[in-house]
C-alpha cells in the first residue's frame, strides 16, 4: 500500500541562527605512513565530521519557483500510526496468551530539553501500545557506576525486554563503557558492535536493527519503492543512522555510496542516486539541484529554527531543502512527520520482538 | 616510498574453462512486504552473488592495442618482503626481551589442493619470520566437535596468539559455529562479527583488521596513494574482502561505493572512481574501459587458467583485464605478485600484534 499525500509549497524561512553556525573548515591532515611504523595510522583516522564551507548548502535556500511540487509525500506519521496499532494488537494477544507484556527501560541522564521530550514521547508511545515503561533519571553530574548499576538491574529484570540509554550522555561519562554494560538481548537500539557486525556481514543476522535506519527502510518498502539494483546514497556516516542505514540498504541489494564531510562534490554523486537517505546534521544541505528527477528522498535531519509565527516560537526543518526537492523528487519524507514518528514505532517493534523471543511467542 | 615497476604487456590467454562457467542468471525475486507482516523481509535477502550475463566481462578480453602501458605496477611481493623482514626483526627483539615468540595455529580440514598450498605458504612465512606455527589437520569427513575441541585447546594455549581456520570448510561443518568458538583475542583473521562491528563503527577499534583488506590499504599507503576525499569503488561484498575493505577505505575518509552482482551498469560507476579495489570472483571482469584514466587499481582476484606454456600447466589471472587496465590506470597491482603476498604478510603482522598484546611488548 502506498501511503502518500501531495506536497504543499510552504514558505521556508530559515533563521540566521541556523545559517550562521553550520560550517567551519577542518584543518586536520592525515599521515600516510605505513602500518608497521605507525600501527594506528591504519585505523584511527577520526576526524570531526564537519562539512566544508564550500558546500552550497543553507545559503540562499528557498529559491523555489512557482513550479508545482511533483513529489508524493511519504507520510511517516500515518505509517507509524498503522504500525503502532498493529503492535498494540500483538501486545494484547501476548497478554492474553502468556499473561505478560513487553517492558522497556530508559536511562536518562541530565535534563536536556530535547532528551526529555524524546523520552516523554517514547513513554507515551509505550503506554499507547500497552508496553510497560520505566524511566530512571540521573542528575547531570551523576556517577558512572550508578548508571551502570541501574543498567545491570534492568539487565537482570525479566519483565524488561528492552533497555535504552538516551544519548547524548554528559561528557564525563564513558558512553562506550556504559553501552557495553547493556545486555545484548535487550539492546533494542541495536548500537552494540556485535549487533552492528552481524548487520554488516552476509549470512548473519543482528538481534535488533537500529530504529531510525529500520524506519527508513520500512518507509521505502511500505511506499513500494524498489531498492534492489538501485543506486542509493546515504549522506552522513554516524553509528546511529548513516552506517546502519547503508548496511541495511546493501542487504536489500542497493548499490550504496556513503557520503561524508570529506566527500568532494557530493551533489554530483547524489545526482546519480535513485534513493537518497540523508542524515548529515546540516540543515538544508540537500538542494533541489542535488537530486536526479524522480529520486526518492528520505530526510532524517531535524533542526529547530526560530519562527515567531509558530506556537512554540520555532519549527522543524530537515537536511533537505524541501521546497526545492519536492519539485524534483518522485517521493519525499517531510520534516516533521516523516522519519521521526517511525523511529519511535521501530523502538516499540524491537521491544516487542525482544519480548516475543523471551516468551517464545510468535 | 613508492615501490613500483613498469608493466609488461603479456599475451593474455584465457582458457575456455574460465570463460564458460562464470555467468548464470539469478531468477530470484524479492518480496517488498513490510516488516510486521514478514519480519525477515527486512534482513534476510540473501541471494547468490552471481554476476549477470549482460556483463561484458571475460569474453573478448585481451583487446589491448599497441599503446604502451601507462601504469606503474605496485609490487606487492617487494612490499610484503620488506614488511616480513621488519616483522622478523621485531620477533627477534621480542625473543631477546621477553624470551617468547609469537605462535600461530592453523586448523585445516580436508585436502583441497588450494587450501594445502595456502597453509603451506603460511607455515613457511611463519618460519621465515621466527613465528612458531602449528597445523592441525582433520580428514574431510571429520566430526565438528573434534574441530571445536582442537580450537578450544588452542584458545587455552598461552604460546598461541593467533588461530585461523582455513576456509572453505566442508559443507557438513557449521562455519559460523566453528568460527564463533574462536577466542576473540586470537582471531587474527578478524572475521568475528564483534571485530567487524568495531571496524565499522566510528570511535571503536577492532582487535584485528582482516588480512587481505589490510594488505590492500597497506599497498595504497606505501605507494603514496592519497585515499582521503577520493572516490573509491569496491567490487564485491564478501565478508572476507569486500565488506572490510569498504569499511577500511571509509575509515581513511574515501567516499566509498560497493558494487555487487545486482549493480546495474557497474562500469559506469567504476569510471568515476579514483581507486578501484576488486574482489568480485569473476576473472577479467574489469576491462580497460571500466576505468577512469589515472585510477589506481588493486586486484584481489586470483584464478588459475590453463596455460600449457607454463611449468605447472596453468597460470594465475585476476579480476582485472590487466593488459587493458594497465594502459588506463596510473598504478595497478599484478596477479600474481600484488595483493596475494600482502595477505600473508598481514597475517604475520596480526599474529605479532596479538603476541605483543599478550606480553605487553611494544
Amino acid at each position: 500500500m502506498m501511503i502518500v499525500r501531495r506536497t504543499r509549497v510552504i514558505t521556508n524561512i530559515i533563521s540566521r541562527r541556523v545559517n550562521s553556525n553550520c560550517f567551519t573548515t577542518s584543518s586536520s591532515t592525515i599521515s600516510s605512513s605505513p602500518i608497521l611504523k605507525f600501527p594506528s595510522s591504519l585505523l584511527s583516522l577520526d576526524l570531526p565530521e564537519i562539512w566544508p564551507p564550500s558546500s552550497p548548502a543553507v545559503t540562499n535556500c528557498c529559491t523555489a519557483n512557482d513550479q508545482p511540487s511533483a513529489a508524493l509525500v511519504i507520510d511517516g506519521k500515518l505509517i507509524a500510526d498503522e504500525i503502532r496499532f498493529r503492535i498494540a494488537e500483538q501486545v494484547r494477544r501476548m497478554k492474553d496468551s502468556v499473561g505478560k507484556v513487553p517492558g522497556l527501560a530508559v536511562i536518562l541522564v541530565g535534563d536536556r530539553r530535547d532528551s526529555l521530550t524524546y523520552v516523554r514521547n517514547k513513554v507515551i508511545a509505550c503506554e499507547d501500545a500497552g508496553i510497560k515503561s520505566l524511566v530512571t533519571q540521573f542528575p547531570q553530574n551523576c556517577n558512572q557506576d550508578d548508571v551502570i548499576r541501574a543498567l545491570s538491574n534492568f539487565n537482570e529484570d525479566p519483565s524488561i525486554h528492552g533497555i535504552l540509554v538516551q544519548l547524548p550522555l554528559p561528557q564525563h561519562l564513558n558512553e562506550e563503557k556504559i553501552l557495553s554494560a547493556l545486555k545484548l538481548e535487550k539492546d533494542v537500539d541495536g548500537f552494540h558492535p556485535l549487533n552492528m557486525g552481524n548487520l554488516a556481514m552476509r549470512g548473519r543476522e543482528p538481534l535488533f536493527i537500529p530504529c531510525t535506519p529500520k524506519g527508513c527502510i520500512e518507509l521505502l518498502i511500505r511506499s513500494s519503492v524498489e531498492i534492489m539494483g538501485k543506486n542509493a546514497v546515504v549522506i552522513g556516516r554516524s553509528n546511529i543512522v548513516g552506517l546502519p542505514t547503508s548496511l541495511l540498504l546493501q542487504r536489500h541489494h542497493a548499490t550504496v555510496t556513503i557520503l561524508h564531510a570529506l566527500t568532494k562534490n557530493p551533489e554530483q554523486i547524489t545526482r546519480e542516486a535513485d534513493i537518497v537517505v540523508t542524515a548529515s546534521g546540516v540543515p538544508n544541505l540537500v538542494r533541489g539541484n542535488w537530486l536526479k528527477p524522480g529520486a526518492v528522498v528520505i530526510d532524517v535531519g531535524t533542526f529547530p529554527v526560530e519562527d515567531p509565527s509558530c506556537e512554540n516560537g520555532y519549527r522543524l526543518i530537515g537536511d533537505v531543502c524541501y521546497e526545492e526537492a519536492s519539485k524534483v523528487a518522485s517521493a519525499i519524507t517531510p520534516v516533521p512527520g516523516g522519519v521521526g514518528p517511525m523511529t519511535i514505532a521501530m523502538l516499540l517493534s524491537n521491544t516487542l520482538d525482544s519480548a516475543k523471543r523471551a516468551y517464545d511467542f510468535t
